[in-house]
């Protein structure tokens, strides 16, 4: 054990911030943080957008409907980038069909989601508090449109950070030996009976954004949220499209 | 600055392996570290499998080309999972399209890359040298059958690790500038121009993978790999949809 993993074992979702800024200095490290992270083939396909403007924050808060957005120090959106490399052939006279394949936007969708995590151990690690930011999908054509984002490129994941001013419980998490297997997917005979201790556990569990209200059961959670099915995350392939990726081999 | 980001910062992938087997101790820490990485709406939809089998390590050697996957000590799959959560509702009852819609796999693939960079981290802490495995998207198809996966899971990502019995450098990256922009996409005139001395860098830099050439610049890398477009890694979205999930909206 050490101080890294110590983080990473009380990782906990941090949604209110002091009202302090993050030092220049250490805003650095960060970015070079996220900048060393491993990348699809070493092609780095992934840019972020760090939002400071007021307007930008309000725009983006409607999207995610989460109020403290305009509250956190630092909001950073990691975007699929296939347009950096993209132009960067072209210009040299080279255009392949592949730039803008459905390989491509997987890669770059990796490398997006890789980075995010990094940056949140670097960031856990200074004693900053982080929350990841995926409501950002709630409408992507709207991030597009926000963000000014060219094509080859797509909204991935968000982390918000700052210093952290609440101490949230640990939240349960469904054991390890149901999601860690040897070989071969294990397919479990009753998956509420194995689960019910995990879903009693969750009942005990106090969300800080509900303070007064202890947790739903999870497989209540998981009823809750897959009845309110929504449209517009569910066809993020269309937008994908719009974006010009060929979201089917048939279309090169 | 702190031994985590340090780590962060000199991060390296390593592909030649001391033949010494990681501790079932460390293991166990590594196991939890992973279980405890946050999730999309904390519904946890991914598993890992841990790929101890010498033959299907070879099968698996197949998919990926790469001759060190039977020498790893560690090599572990994630997994994105909408089964586990499918199975628990419906046993109870209940049944729901948006189970199998985009949103889900969108959510399990993030879920099942912050886990791969969380493991990632924690076992380059603790002295381990690991290597992301990006190549099991080679067939998937054919990675769903060796890992026996059900309906409503699909391979997003692999992450092979041990005690590192190499020293690779430092991989020069993309300059920060050109890839963390404020508050919106910043275009750059001539990307060539801008990236010049990165190419140059990329010309200094030798691939342990083969010892005695120099790597080529990022502009011939770039074109190398997207010339090479791959089928089947293009073609991915019709293996998502074989297995269970609903790629556009209209099929529901």
């Amino acid at each position: 054990m050490n101080q890294c993993i110590e983080k990473q074992l009380s990782h906990k979702s941090i949604r209110r911030w002091k009202e302090k800024e993050i030092p220049d200095e250490m805003l650095g490290i960060l970015f070079d943080v996220i900048n060393r992270t491993a990348s699809s083939m070493g092609m780095q396909h992934f840019s972020v957008i760090r939002i400071k403007d007021k307007k930008l924050r309000e725009e983006i808060r409607k999207v995610s409907t989460q109020e403290y957005i305009e509250s956190v120090p630092e909001l950073l959106i990691f975007v699929v980038d296939c347009y950096r490399n993209s132009r960067l052939v072209n210009e040299i006279g080279n255009f392949y069909k592949s730039a803008s394949d459905m390989d491509r936007f997987f890669q770059g969708f990796t490398d997006s989601v890789l980075a995010a995590q990094n940056l949140t151990n670097a960031a856990e690690s200074l004693g900053l508090g982080c929350v990841f930011f995926g409501s950002i999908l709630n409408d992507t054509e709207k991030m597009i449109e926000i963000l000014k984002l060219p094509k080859l490129t797509f909204p991935a994941l968000g982390v918000e950070f700052g210093y952290p001013d609440q101490e949230p419980m640990l939240k349960p998490r469904i054991y390890k030996e149901y999601k860690i297997f040897v070989d071969k997917y294990k397919i479990l005979e009753n998956y509420n009976n194995s689960l019910s201790k995990y879903n009693e556990e969750m009942k005990e569990y106090y969300d800080l954004r509900n303070e007064n209200k202890k947790m739903d059961s999870f497989n209540n959670q998981i009823i809750k949220i897959l009845s309110n099915s929504n449209k517009k995350r569910s066809d993020i392939l269309k937008v994908v499209e719009k974006q010009g990726f060929n979201i089917t081999e048939e279309n090169k």
